[in-house]
């Protein structure tokens, strides 16, 4: 598959979707791709949003890429879903809003899945970002769903992180209060309506205020009801002032490092098992040491010894 | 550092931390750990339990623990964290029921948490769960925070896989509908004191009713109310009751070599890793080409190619 490079800067809504396509299998082609697009990045704002099922994370996504949209910008939203390891199937495949958002010229949807076994997710992922960032949206939003370890890495490599909870998690935040403190840089307490929202707030100052970060930002905290459109003006806000922040701060070249180093790891582990795999009968050989490992034949540090020594 | 193997095996907590902590870190002997270890598995139960931050997972896996131990049976605890990937920071050292049943000599609990961008977190899970079940406990409870990728893979590694629901989740439901279908082997909607928990379950026997699994086994949804003991006696029995289903299943082989191809996969990339990194300056250039990245003097793929052609 060749893709235009002329046309995916250009913004054309079918190259990108292939674009993203051949990243998302590691085609052939895809590095020589990526390095086209990479000179073209830097321009987009990458906001990552994250928080637990529930939080109401696809609407609040929806309304701040339409508040976006009404101030004249472009933007990409690309939505990750974890997937079962066994059947490798898309989770939001059936989603409604690819179908209402999709249509408008200005918004690119694209939601992207893991595919079993290989891993990958998040090299996918980070390429995505950068192709919608080459084709010239101002904006470009990666939703996660889940607080796992790879949506974590992935909310942590956009310019912005926005955690989102709701009211009522008030006896499990003290479980996740290191992770949130150090992820977020802007905190969402959506469905505001409801009750218990002056409880969870408290709760989040409080760790807030025990938070300590490298380049001592204080990260605000904002109430929405993303349902019924309210306190995205107040997001938007807080998004840039962030950006604003860390455009400033002298520590702005310590995560853009850190966020490096976690995605050429990411690639070289990816590219590594590709090599081995690629070689002559080396899938056949893991396939046959995996039923080995199942039926206890063999244990699986000796069974990876002998796939790499042979 | 040496671990003793008599004394893991006869279940010795000091021995079974340090070896928790070999493996963890991959430290030397590790291989050689895991090669004794292997052959005296497959005999505790291993429970995995997933769900969002604030579904009362810690109180449920505490109790059930209780519950077993009060059969007559040994516990090990497994409480896998996800953490930031630029601190590497635990984020439940602090639990509190560390230190209340921790004290009990028939429980083990013990917390895994990422390391940084190296991974490994699901293979140092397996070999966790692997040593305590050489180690003699008869249940291995594995706890995952949140519902990532590698969270899913730990949880499916299991015997038996729990996924732990609460009343209010309704708007969100369809956005995790089919991951939670694959996932799931037993479901609990946990706090069903409160509101909206018919709704929940009128929702997810939708949901269920609709899944197509491989094996045709229909996973039963318990309600329980954790924090008041309410409804452990029904989980164990759900629990029970797919183990016994799954020992009969003709799809049971299907599913251990699936489990197997992951893990051995996971080992694999580490190891390719780890060896690349360990020759002689690789460490040095991979840190040297991340600057270069978030500088964007090199692309991420050249940069790539660059430390594999060296």
């Amino acid at each position: 598959m060749s893709i235009s490079t002329e046309k995916l800067f250009a913004g054309d809504p079918r190259t990108i979707a292939r674009a993203i396509s051949l990243v998302e299998n590691y085609g052939s082609g895809s590095a020589e791709l990526m390095k086209a697009v990479f000179p073209r990045t830097g321009n987009a704002k990458i906001i990552g949003i994250t928080g637990a099922p529930g939080a109401g994370k696809s609407s609040l996504v929806d309304k701040l890429a339409m508040y976006y949209k009404e101030a004249g910008k472009r933007v990409g939203i690309i939505c990750v879903d974890p997937s079962s390891p066994f059947s490798g199937g898309a989770i939001l495949g059936d989603r409604i809003r690819m179908s209402t958002l999709g249509t408008d010229p200005n918004i690119f949807i694209r939601s992207m899945a893991t595919r079993g076994n290989l891993g990958g997710l998040s090299r996918a992922t980070v390429d995505a970002v950068a192709i919608l960032d080459a084709a010239g949206f101002d904006f470009v939003i990666v939703e996660t769903v889940g607080v796992g370890q790879d949506e974590v890495e992935i909310v942590k490599a956009a310019d912005v992180s926005v955690v989102v909870l709701v009211p009522g998690m008030g006896d499990d935040i003290q479980a996740i209060k290191a992770g949130i403190m150090e992820i977020g840089d802007v905190f969402v307490i959506n469905k505001a309506d409801r009750e218990g929202v002056l409880r969870t707030q408290k709760e989040l100052d409080a760790l807030l205020s025990l938070a300590h970060r490298p380049d001592m930002w204080h990260a605000p905290v904002v109430k929405t009801v993303a349902t019924e459109n309210k306190g995205i003006e107040d997001l938007s806000a807080a998004i840039d002032s962030y950006v604003e922040f860390q455009g400033s701060s002298s520590h702005s070249g310590d995560r853009r490092k850190s966020i490096a180093l976690w995605r050429l790891t990411e690639l070289l582990q990816e590219r590594l098992l590709k090599e081995l795999l690629n070689r002559n009968g080396a899938s056949e050989r893991l396939e046959n040491l995996a039923a080995e490992v199942a039926e206890k034949k063999i244990d699986p540090y000796s069974a990876v010894e002998e796939i790499l020594s042979s």
